[in-house]
């Protein structure tokens, strides 16, 4: 399905309405050009979606499906806003899918299982005419990495965490943002199912297969590169997961090795001090910034030049306190883009790129020359 | 297809019948249960295998399936012995192998194209009423790794590289046979297309979905700790790639977080300075073992406790100084397994092992005391 006019958009998040969970939902209604009219989570119900995730002042949170129809009369898609672990289709969602599909609405689905894949939902959806976007369906070439981005002209910047679900692409869509305002070329690279649906284009690189993901995340840079041809252009990569995720470090190493970015955003939620899910402790913020830039020196020397810290619920001076932390503790610039505005990174961005030699000479000594 | 008696097999390598390319051919007639009868590769016709891999004295080299099917009159399966970059199916081998199909032979494939899904060869398969086995398909169960590998009772060892196809497999095979001569209870535990057909089980954890590599890799540790109750008993897992492989590198760490080795071996080889088809220098032995280290860590602490070199080509002399320069600047013990033997990295194991405190006593604790 690709984008045809506005689309005016109810949220499937039965169950998982939270900043935890509802991640493709809330960045959809942050950052997306489509309107958010209702979200279905009946554990929910009566509340506004701002009261939840800070966002959607004007968007009700309703019990079912049915009532976001009855309430909402132009809806004209549904999106699949929660991904939950493993990314199957809840059993109970099935009747509310078709409702909406018998209603005329598009499905757009950001989980790992495939509604073109359903015999019943792909059904229904023929019967009554309308769209299924499997956002996360990957393209079917398999290319294995290349080192074809090391030596691109522009300056490349990769979004890293401490975990997952901590910032990464709110901190690229604003850095965007801003380097769009101050007249800067600047792309940003959707690397996931929330940035694809907001950017309209992308990879989710979590759905690849292993031995092809790094060589999907360097075609989706050189695919960015054909609009940014000297050095002050900016290609900004959403970042995936984390280095000390158990579950998901090796789309991180496939991302950092294969969008080769010459600059990389620590991201970071201010207080979390275990990787979510799990028991492991997440390790200081200077020894995530030496494994990142040790993994990358012998492939492509990368340089961690910022920090973003998600601070959502903090009080203003419990944030100001942990920006401060964490910049003494790593010599960097932090700050929270989503709260104070990415310009502080920006500058950091633009600072590295005035110095940065020109890599298009330097291509036989890209593994040189650490950072 | 599962294994039905003795498999008698013709290997077709057609245009890359050396070491670098033909890794599954040569593994299976070192380290298989099943008789290799002739190879197929019209660039090196003439001559036997031996003289060009080391191994298969007795196996010659034809120009084509024909003049193989024609010379071994009890030929039962192909083996399609080649992986070649991207694993796509080179168009030149169809007719060779609807030939051997309509000739009765069974076809085991190893490429990532799989033969099951094309719909010539499968159709022809039909026809010829011959099995076909995809050795790479893997598993539909998709499950993010959840750090279960991390206190089992057994001794888990797990091979890393310095590159790909630098001897991972055969050492961990050769110190399985090792062990087991030792009467040690040990389990090899494939990961690749090869080490699957030599074991007959295994996930070819390369063609994984990239956010379920790590899971599957807990999966088969999960498999062979059946077998395996006390710490003395040692599971051994195949590596793959290396963490500096500009395309590989997400499917070892993958690999590395995943089976959560309490023990590693770093195997290289010896006088190979950048990574394979890559123009990417090899960092020093004494900094991929600092970057093994540190990346697993945080998940999972494993120490590097051996050296495995490839020093195959190499005189006695500069194999001996080879491994005497490894071991000084490692600090380890060196050696090459297929040359040498491997009881030096067993010997290695097994006092590791005797030190190593009891894990599933320390469950709350994984994740402290590094490596």
């Amino acid at each position: 399905m690709r984008p045809r006019g506005e689309r005016r958009i109810i949220v499937m998040a039965e169950g998982g309405f939270d900043l935890n969970e509802a991640k493709t939902a809330v960045g959809v209604m942050r950052y997306g050009r489509d309107t958010t009219l209702a979200v279905v989570d009946s554990t929910k119900a009566g509340m506004m979606a701002s009261e939840v995730v800070g966002t959607g002042t004007e968007v009700p949170i309703v019990g079912s499906v049915r009532e976001a129809l009855e309430r909402t009369k132009d809806a004209n898609t549904l999106l699949l806003g929660t991904a939950p672990r493993g990314g199957g289709l809840p059993d109970a969602w099935r009747a509310q899918i078709r409702e909406a599909m018998r209603a005329g609405l598009d499905v757009i689905n950001g989980l790992h299982a495939f509604l073109s894949d359903d015999p019943e939902l792909s059904a229904a959806a023929r019967d009554a005419s309308i769209d299924i976007w499997d956002v996360r369906r990957v393209p079917e070439t398999h290319r294995v990495a290349d080192t074809r981005a090391h030596t691109l002209p522009a300056t490349v910047v990769l979004a890293i965490g401490s975990d997952c679900n901590v910032g990464k692409m709110s901190t690229m869509l604003e850095i965007d943002a801003i380097a769009r305002k101050r007249g800067r070329r600047s792309t940003f690279v959707p690397t996931g199912q929330t940035g694809i649906l907001i950017a309209g284009w992308g990879v989710a690189l979590d759905e690849v297969i292993s031995d092809f993901t790094a060589g999907a995340a360097e075609d989706l840079v050189m695919d960015a590169a054909r609009e940014a041809s000297s050095q002050g252009d900016l290609i900004l990569v959403e970042g995936q997961g984390s280095l000390v995720h158990p579950g998901y470090s090796g789309v991180t190493l496939s991302l950092v090795h294969g969008s080769a970015p010459d600059a990389m955003i620590l991201c970071h939620q201010a207080g979390r001090t275990a990787i979510r899910r799990y028991t492991l402790p997440i390790p200081p913020l200077s020894r995530l910034i030496q494994l990142y830039q040790g993994i990358s020196e012998p492939v492509k020397p990368a340089k961690v030049i910022g920090i973003s810290l998600n601070t959502f619920g903090m009080s203003e001076a419990d944030a100001r306190a942990a920006l401060d932390r964490a910049s003494q503790e790593t010599g960097l610039s932090a700050t929270d883009p989503v709260r104070y505005g990415a310009d502080t990174l920006l500058d950091a961005i633009e600072q590295f790129s005035a110095r940065m030699p020109d890599k298009s000479a330097a291509s036989n000594t890209t593994t040189k020359g650490a950072a």
